[in-house]
């Protein structure tokens, strides 16, 4: 299809006259549907021009792009409903458009590009690939900039937690190493622990901070992140991580107050009746389709607040948690074990995350043993179920390649420090040369590749620079594009292509050309909503980009 | 398509003439498959000019309409073998004419309408809708006339055991708080216990004996209901409602004969084998296939039977049906959960029907504690998840909407009831302040639901009349019409045309243009098979119609 | 499609040239190549004039078709590389031709038919139909000769392990009543056990032997058969055998030596890693595929395991065994009832693989009460769980028909031995007239229907001589032919048509017309393979046919 010539001479128009007629009206949310009806001009110009466009210039045209994933960008009414939670009229000037949309809803949904609303489920499906659903696909277009680095808050993924359930899990691990009679013949000194459980705090706080601020500053991305059916999950580990944390402390956990435990299993419950719940009852992301090993997150939390809570002195409320992970880990382990047809996403060779498998068996058998007393029959259960799902993962380990690096692999390490836990714990019940071999052995391994990641992760960080790359998965289109639209759009907006200059300077997105339309489309909605207050334009600045 | 003229002036005969040329006869059999051959013009009639026949004059013909589900219209043998449960020729006369069918039955299976079989599981799925697959679809016709009142009896659904269940299961609760150490401050009267458990015996007879006279006289109607997907569990509701009724009997339990248990088990364990059976072996009411949540119904009986023979003294065969009932929960929750793309029937809202959810574990729980003598770690884990799929349910209360009252909402309010039992034995067992207002609360939740459900029965009963609504769900064709045999028959009748009369005035269906043959076809077999015994006909006063 | 007349008049050469052309080298490799390019005359002289040839003359032709499935009949490099498990290039003269296919695999796969690789399992559903996949369909053509009988080996079946279970299974039930004091009353004579023990002992041996020798003399075979969906799961048979026999020694198994159990756990631990990681990771061989009850011996094992382990007086591994066969069997039970659309394979009628869902239940509940020391509560559910699926299957007797009787259903006998054997235990926990009387009654049911297998057994052995018919199974092609690349192949090899007879003695398949091309062109494959080494064509009578 060859680049549609300019209608009416204006679209060479310079990008330094945009300012000049942005301004935040319904006539200029009118205006923007029709923006919509010359995407390829638009992108044309986008792929064309705007890296001629000196940098110093076009920095403040830059930062728009990003404006659809900013909560202060537009007015305060969004940012309040977002904050609520709710998502409400992204276009708050645009409620009598919208209005008449409420109405024939099915048949208008056809016609508009509502980018605010969150990617379906099936959406995330279509457009990503990967055991993570972290690649676009080829077919794909991201509705940010994939040629350049994006804003650092934007980048920074949710599963940055993993490295916190991963180094406080260690902590948890020394110190049990230390205290639990199996393992005293090692004369673990308390210093492991304390040095594991300090850092293993600034790095929490660290990331939690890091990603308070991206929920400030870009809750859109957030929302994104949480409907992503994989990333989702890792909205547990923060709570996990300060379980690890509590569990891990250097001093006696009974000590603790309870109140702490009430504070970290509240968000727990809600998630589990979020996720569950959308599991059960809804259409779009019942289990049979999203089922994926990073569920086991959404899983394991359970285990691990029993666990914990079991060792403060609770009684009951452990067995509540431990009963609701025990059921909804039934259905997952049957799940994941069937790979239903439709699970289809999960690729052929192995990856890092299928140690998530070992995970909740192992923490449920610490659980149920703390629950009982006694190192008994059922916690025994769990246990070799775990290792036998560890001895499985570990015969094909030569399945293990063709993926590449990223921070979830954090994420991935805990099931091993997990099953090195519950192997001392277990050695301290049947105590025998093979077990405690068995204990050491495992608590080495987790470490070693505890410090494998670590040094990974230091290397992506400090020599490749690439420790957080675009997030990708948060940037995908909400819908598929169609070429009929496009077509229909363009012929629409032949009469009324003045208004077209207007949204040309905020493109630069590497478009595709078989794909280009949905880019440039929902670009153009970006440029146009962001615009809506320039005199916030200048709060921009705020986004913590290092 | 336009309605074809009467083809040889007679199609304006008076519907007064029928009287006179019904004859139950081979003869007439033969003349009645002619008559699939004119659909159109006896839609056109039946929607045109029935309505204008006298009422007192078209009684008869009228009831004629429902003769295909009466038990005593055709011959002696063909109720025998109804009551053995066999299936058998629905018309005898027709031997000569079905023998045929026999050897080509792929083939011929196609060409004949074998209303009298009950329609397969694919076909309730495809022809109803609704949560509870209670609506017909728009593109379906019944084969009974909707725009008139049925028969009382053909109205009155086997979920009315629900409203047994759900008033038996108060008895049980309020003679529980009554004696349970944990709400002894309450200071519940046993009267409230003696007045619930009256009533519900009386309801219990009532609706039993109701229901008995529809499986007398409307044999076809209850075998079409045992076999819709979802009404078919609720013939699990008797035998429980029975059950409940033994266990709320105001007085001690263990003064009851076992042999009271033995009779109620032995129902509920060949329905197990039979459902149970075809969820595992057969081809076409597979669980992946008709898995919905009034598959709890099928499972919690076994529950209920081990918690009262555990009550009762027994020891073995209450675990053996708990055993059973454990297995293929199991099954039913991962099935549930996992929502199979096969199960797509679901409604995207929820429904009241999703409160069986919570059934099945919280009298596991309890029937658990009595076997195991004491509210242990097991108990408890059952109790726990019920706790967790009713907080799960009520955190989601806001998409209960969207529905039409019906019957078995009782049978949803006794989950409730259960919930609250179990809550008030594991109160006694951990009591404390929190246990109790847990105890208090959830019974005075299932109370208010239960009265309010009653209050709702009520107004529907009698203010606005339409407690029992013609029951479209056992009145589907037993396959979808095919256009191209409608014509077929038509070129085929175009000779023999003077028969076509005899049947004008049966019809009076709201046939739909668009799927009228099947309507008109079955309708017309209907009123033939009716025909067959004049003598009879004047018997059908013993219809309960109230 | 007609046939095509032979291209220049070489078509109608005699068989007996054969013999002249045959050489082991590249270039009749490279002929090979060129002889799938006309199949349609391959056939056509196959079907039609191989039968002309005398008998004696053609034995070697004849043995040569079984060649592919040899292990000494290709180079050495290639039975070693068999031997060492991995499936190498199956023709190592063909090397440098290979190597072009790797590069360009997804591509070349197309063209060239590699029979040496195993069929897929997508492959086995969609050639072979039964309940244990053991009939090809009609539109399959098998790979060896259909119309005379393979060489002993190559119909010996790794299912006639069964006969192993099934008598050792009784051998184990003889002692079992000869020792519980709650069939002491019976007063069984040692002489039972012991003349079933040393019988059970021979059968192994004998089968072990000749399995062995069909493991070292048909490798590709026993390959295929490892990777059948429903034949696989034998592999498991001849260890739990074993094991029953270790159980059923003729004196109290705890002076057994624990290095025995070691032994034969080893297997089996090996084969779980193996099958059950296919289970979960494998694309094509994942559960919701594969999914039949004859997965139930992948499970059963387990716990057969657990069972003797704890008996002998371990006490940590046993758990582990009873934990690994608890998961997977909960996975497999719940899969195998939801029966998922994509197991299409279960037909309607029952048939008796259905008996092995009542072994797994029946061993775990013995297993666990060994564990646990006494027929606990746990024990008990297993066991009543098992004897609901027994009931269940026996209520639908009537359904079990339409089959022909294979080696197989001795594996299907041990199930009720087993719960004979459980039965004989509870008894003794739970010693009345009920529980005794259903001990001797399922002990009697166990030897009669052993009894009546080994009748049926031995009719089919000595006087129908079919004991052993020709095992299709392992026989499909590799792939479904394409006419597209039938038809391409005979444009490209129309130059080179002089090598065209040399394949055409080795033909005597029974090739039906819609399927013939994948047939002859596999069969040209084999022969040509088989002719790599004519001096060892003469040591094929090492093959032990009878």
């Amino acid at each position: 299809m060859p680049p549609l010539p300019p209608v009416n001479g204006e679209g060479a128009v310079p990008p330094s006259k945009t300012k000049l007629v942005h301004h935040p009206s319904l006539p200029q949310l009118l205006n923007q549907a029709r923006h919509h009806s010359q995407p390829t001009l638009v992108v044309r110009d986008a792929g064309g021009e705007a890296p001629a466009v000196p940098r110093s210039d076009s920095t403040r045209e830059r930062d728009r792009r990003f404006d659809h994933f900013k909560t202060f960008s537009g007015r305060l009414e969004r940012q309040l409903s977002a904050l609520r939670g709710q998502p409400q009229d992204p276009l708050p000037d645009a409620v009598d458009i919208e209005r008449g949309h409420g109405a024939a809803s099915k048949i208008s949904e056809e016609d508009t590009d509502e980018e605010e609303d969150v990617p379906s489920a099936d959406r995330y499906f279509a457009a990503l690939e990967g055991p993570e659903l972290e690649t676009l696909r080829s077919t794909e277009v991201a509705v940010l900039p994939k040629d350049e680095l994006w804003p650092f808050l934007l980048r920074f993924p949710i599963s940055a937690f993993g490295m916190c359930l991963g180094v406080s899990s260690q902590a948890m691990l020394w110190k049990t190493l230390e205290s639990e009679p199996s393992t005293t013949f090692l004369r673990v000194h308390p210093a492991a622990n304390h040095v594991l459980w300090w850092i293993s705090v600034a790095l929490t706080v660290l990331v939690s901070v890091t990603y308070l601020l991206k929920v400030v500053f870009y809750f859109e991305a957030v929302r994104r992140e949480f409907h992503h059916p994989v990333r989702g999950n890792f909205f547990f580990a923060p709570w996990i991580a300060c379980l690890f944390l509590v569990k891990g402390v250097p001093r006696p956990v009974d000590e603790i107050h309870h109140v702490v435990w009430y504070l970290l299993m509240a968000p727990i419950l809600c998630l589990d009746l979020k996720i569950y719940g959308q599991w059960m009852s809804s259409g779009e992301r019942r289990l049979s389709k999203v089922a994926n090993p990073s569920n086991h997150l959404a899983v394991v939390g359970n285990f691990v607040g029993a666990l914990l809570g079991a060792r403060m002195g609770l009684r009951e409320l452990p067995i509540f948690f431990f009963a609701v992970g025990l059921a909804h880990y039934t259905v997952l382990f049957v799940t994941l074990y069937q790979r239903l047809p439709t699970n289809v996403q999960l690729p052929k060779e192995l990856h890092p995350v299928f140690f998530l498998f070992v995970a909740a068996p192992s923490v449920a058998s610490m659980a149920w043993a703390r629950i009982s007393g006694e190192f008994n029959n059922g916690a025994k259960l769990a246990y070799f179920v775990s290792m036998f799902l560890y001895a499985s993962l570990v015969v094909r380990v030569n399945l293990f390649r063709g993926f590449r690096f990223s921070l979830a692999w954090w994420a991935y390490t805990f099931p091993m420090t997990s099953v090195a836990l519950a192997t001392v714990l277990y050695a301290s019940e049947v105590d025998n040369v093979g077990t405690r071999a068995m204990a050491v052995g495992l608590s080495g391994i987790s470490a070693v590749t505890v410090t494998g990641v670590l040094a990974t992760t230091v290397y992506h960080a400090f020599v490749r620079g690439d420790l957080f790359p675009n997030d990708v998965s948060i940037a995908i289109t909400r819908r598929r594009p169609k070429f009929s639209k496009i077509l229909a759009h363009l012929r629409l907006s032949s009469s009324d292509d003045k208004e077209l200059v207007f949204s040309i300077p905020s493109f630069s997105s590497n478009s595709k050309l078989g794909a280009y339309s949905d880019d440039s489309a929902s670009n153009s909605k970006m440029s146009s909503s962001s615009d809506q207050s320039p005199a916030m334009a200048n709060g921009h600045g705020r986004s913590a980009e290092p």
